[in-house]
């Protein structure tokens, strides 16, 4: 299940490699926790990352992209991507500050993104509309075609895809244990407030995947 | 103070530009608030998108560079990033599926990278340690020569950067005020969970900013 030897070079976790997890599994359910990601895209030599909605649907990832629309107007129809999700379990504060870390669970899909159209753009609407809250396409109005028109959806497979995940207590150093000062994690989650909907991806006020 | 006749063309926020703020007291709010960011760079044609940590020292922006100092050894001294932060508020949950939103707050910060040397290097990782943990550089054992050696920190100006803030109920078309579903905001915020550790980002089980 997470073999490396099969995985390319670019992909491969090069700075705590025994964080990297490479199967699917892990893979999707990180992206499917995530409510929002980070797509890093390149224009005239300066890298720009915009907060956007994902889905996944089986392999592939989705991604709305209007809030980049306007500086991509004049790229071509395909063009290399990094979409990022990051969920934050914890903050893991050591005897030392060296050790300092974050626990959580981020995934890294790189890829060619192509732009969605046609039957597909639906399908990839209603996607990221029941990945933020399940069912509610079913009992939201529904796209005009002028509506869909407006939307721009990229898209890409689940191909060059890499997680990384930290989980547990500080590792301190033995020399440090002595070192007199709280040493743990304090946990981190991303909650929901009481609101008159019944949102389905709450559990105990926690957001959960759906 | 939101005044966009100075903003050069590349800051300038295009889609939904009501929601474009470039004054910098709420871009250091937004900023100061959010404990990682996500750092975005090119390597041969290829653009990743890294989270990791950051803090903010006046007019300047320190980035943890760890994660991607093995991508990046073979890098110029300077280049080209986007670090963006996103603070998450709520979904907005409108009777249409096309007027769906976030409620959010980012900033983008564009700008030349440069390596953290020297006594702003101990500088810099102070203002990490005390961004997520304020006061727990002088709690905790502070970083050896070889500690800080084995540090990577990269920096940049805040001269480039702009926020995007949308806030509010759901904006629904007048022709949806009938349609028989529920409209309104799910608010979602960072929470920090009980542990034996007084963590003074924590407001009413809420993360704030320092």
């Amino acid at each position: 299940m997470n073999d490396r030897r099969d995985v390319p070079e670019h992909l491969r976790i090069k700075r705590e490699p025994q964080r990297g997890v490479y199967d699917r599994g892990t893979i999707d359910a990180i992206l499917d926790e995530a409510l929002v990601c980070h797509l890093g895209f390149e224009v005239d030599g300066q890298p720009y990352v915009i907060p956007t909605l994902h889905a996944r649907i089986g392999d592939r990832l989705y991604v709305h992209g209007s809030a980049a629309s306007r500086m991509l107007r004049h790229a071509a129809s395909e063009m290399r991507v990094c979409v990022t999700v990051t969920l934050l379990d914890g903050l893991v504060l050591a005897r030392s500050v060296f050790n300092h870390s974050i626990n959580y669970r981020s995934v890294v899909v790189l890829g060619m993104a192509t732009n969605v159209e046609g039957d597909e753009k639906a399908e990839a609407l209603k996607a990221f509309t029941d990945h933020v809250a399940p069912g509610r396409w079913d009992e939201a109005r529904q796209p005009t075609e002028q509506e869909l028109k407006a939307t721009w959806i990229l898209s890409l497979p689940l191909t060059e895809a890499s997680a990384k995940v930290r989980t547990g207590p500080p590792e301190d150093d033995p020399e440090d244990l002595d070192f007199p000062v709280w040493s743990g994690v304090v946990p981190v989650h991303l909650a929901a407030e009481p609101s008159e909907y019944d949102w389905l991806r709450v559990r105990d006020g926690r957001i959960v995947a759906p």
